[in-house]
């Protein structure tokens, strides 16, 4: 008999089941250019993805450097967009260097990969972002995974570790909830005890901070020679990619040694002259940020208001509390049904395994869109989510 | 005294000095937009990044769209452009379904640690990807790594393996010396001892079989049920971004598991759009491929007839031999004097640790190109080389 290799994939079929049992399915919801949907799930902070100063710059960088950047960073994918892009993230966030890779996901990689290693020890909050757990998973580090918010617990473990180095690894504004990292505890603690402190603002960076530098300088921490930033050029900057800053040494480091910049193509041109643009229309417009958490503060208190189980939004994400996975689901699918696109965070996607709504605030909603949501929201509630 | 964390990364100028001395110092050479170096060095294999058709498809789409799809795929980061760009990859190349991420990198790593995990096996070739190895790594599987090009190795791991599950996982072209992977032989293996086969064809597509559709679909295998295909779209195609091709039921369990789908910002717009018109040139020049080929089998003969080191390319890498990584450096920068831009690969990211010139053909390459080319490397030709 001729074996045919039919059912070596039989146990994705039993695994897709259960997932089906649990009301875990997903699904893919294509966006249509012209969609009249409100959108409170998506993460374009500033509402500068369509922004024709944006957009329009990332045309017209594609028509003139060509579509892709045609190889690694290190070889021919590193154009002088990519340069002056570095240059211009460093500079407005007052870092010494950055350096831009292809997403943020492997920004995040690259970064804890290369500051750690085999003997050496990372201690991290038990909610940090997926990209987060995979490069202290890739780093072959001793990790020690703290509760959520216990900088108490990370300071302990950074006094009583084996190992001479040791990077803190955490999330600003945690992606879930929209809750902050207490990071003066932690830049403390690494001080104190001779530890690097990785950040990942991604979801700070163009909400917090003056004009928007984001979570870590507004801790006054980015120009700390243990502190690293991680941020993202697809969420405020409404493009795509990510970017570590930090001290020239580590960016340097990260060059030569990270694998994720080596081994990867460089960005394409079109994204980083829409991040770019997008950074000057920051620079320009500096307002931009507080309207975001104006419009997440007021989004936050009014469902509370409802009787939702809301988040106190630390920037511009919020969550809403759902009684189960179906009944989030069901919710934003209403929601969705009545013209307001929510996201919707189900298992294995939150930490805490409580389903939730996910919504964010736009710098671009005005106060009738706020309205709208809100009362879309509220009449779409299942029972027992207030 | 306080402490002040300046110490905590001082090991980084230790090894910054060990690359120094043992000549791997690494730097970035940003490209001008009317660079007029003839580029033998970047994965552009068909001369599309800035062929206007597809170019003109990026510009049209960032101005359409936005320049960024703004979240995850799972949430709003999937336009109708990824869907359709799924759907056209899949058809084209034959296989039932296809699923896009922002990256090649990120499709490795999303494909191998959603199709394997604790408890499973995994074998390899010695010489994968570096993305390969991080997704073995990040899979938490038992890992047998056989040398090079050896599959009756692979088979014997298979044989003896101990778990219910494996995955061999193969590159289809080898990244530094372009050489090919003994595919049927790994299918046969993984047909008779019910395993997957997973094949990254990030060379290979658009280079080879009929039409550019690839090595796997060359050697007959893309509709297998245990074959899974990753692809990049920033090499033939001259866009950004990767996908996986496969059985519909793997592409469903990529969507629902794969955490560098769900966890990552869905591919730019543009890069898609870019993706999608670089695919209908394809089809609708299908000679291009086997330019491509010509060009290196030209390049790699009149160069071995000049005396070097040089690969029988498979497909469209060639990799020259140099005598040291000192004289590989300075042979590709006397080059790039004359006009002509090769890479130059050095440890760590060469696996058998020689040092050569990498060369890469373009089907847009004229015969006067390759004339230069051939003329220019022999005349900056280091003592030892030939």
């Amino acid at each position: 008999m001729t074996s045919t290799g039919e059912q070596v994939f039989d146990w994705i079929d039993a695994r897709a089941d259960e997932r089906r049992r649990a009301g875990l399915t997903r699904q893919l919801r294509p966006r249509r250019a012209d969609s009249t949907l409100l959108d409170l799930a998506g993460n374009d902070y500033l509402g500068l993805s369509r922004d024709k100063r944006v957009s329009g710059a990332a045309a017209a960088a594609a028509l003139r450097w060509g579509a892709g950047s045609t190889g690694s960073r290190l070889v021919t994918g590193t154009t002088e967009l990519h340069t002056e892009l570095e240059h211009s993230l460093a500079t407005f966030c007052g870092a010494q260097a950055a350096l831009v890779f292809s997403s943020g996901f492997a920004a995040n990689l690259g970064a804890i990969t290369a500051l750690s290693g085999k003997g050496s020890a990372i201690v991290t909050d038990a909610y940090i972002h997926a990209s987060l757990i995979d490069g202290c998973r890739l780093s072959r580090a001793d990790i020690a995974v703290m509760q959520h918010g216990d900088a108490a617990a990370i300071k302990r473990a950074l006094e009583t570790r084996r190992t001479e180095h040791a990077l803190v690894v955490t999330d600003s504004v945690f992606s879930v909830d929209g809750d902050l990292a207490p990071l003066p505890q932690l830049a403390a603690a690494c001080r104190d005890h001779k530890a690097g402190l990785l950040v990942d603002d991604a979801h700070g960076f163009g909400v917090l901070g003056e004009g928007g530098r984001g979570a870590v300088a507004e801790a006054g921490l980015i120009k700390e020679p243990n502190v690293i930033t991680t941020i993202t050029l697809s969420k405020s900057l409404g493009a795509q990619g990510g970017a570590v800053l930090g001290p020239r040494r580590v960016i340097r480091h990260l060059l030569e040694t990270a694998r994720t910049f080596i081994f990867d193509t460089g960005l394409a041109p079109a994204s980083a002259a829409a991040a770019l643009a997008a950074l000057n229309v920051l620079r320009e417009e500096p307002d931009r940020p507080s309207r975001v958490r104006d419009v997440a503060a007021t989004l936050a208190f009014r469902l509370k208001d409802a009787g939702f189980r809301v988040t106190v939004p630390d920037a511009a994400v919020i969550s809403v509390q759902a009684p189960s996975p179906e009944a989030a689901l069901q919710w934003a699918e209403e929601c969705r049904a009545a013209g307001v696109w929510v996201g919707c965070f189900r298992p294995p996607s939150v930490p805490d395994k409580i389903s939730r709504l996910r919504l964010t605030a736009r710098a671009d909603l005005t106060d009738a869109d706020v309205d709208r949501a809100v009362d879309v929201i509220t009449r779409c509630a299942p029972t027992g989510a207030s």
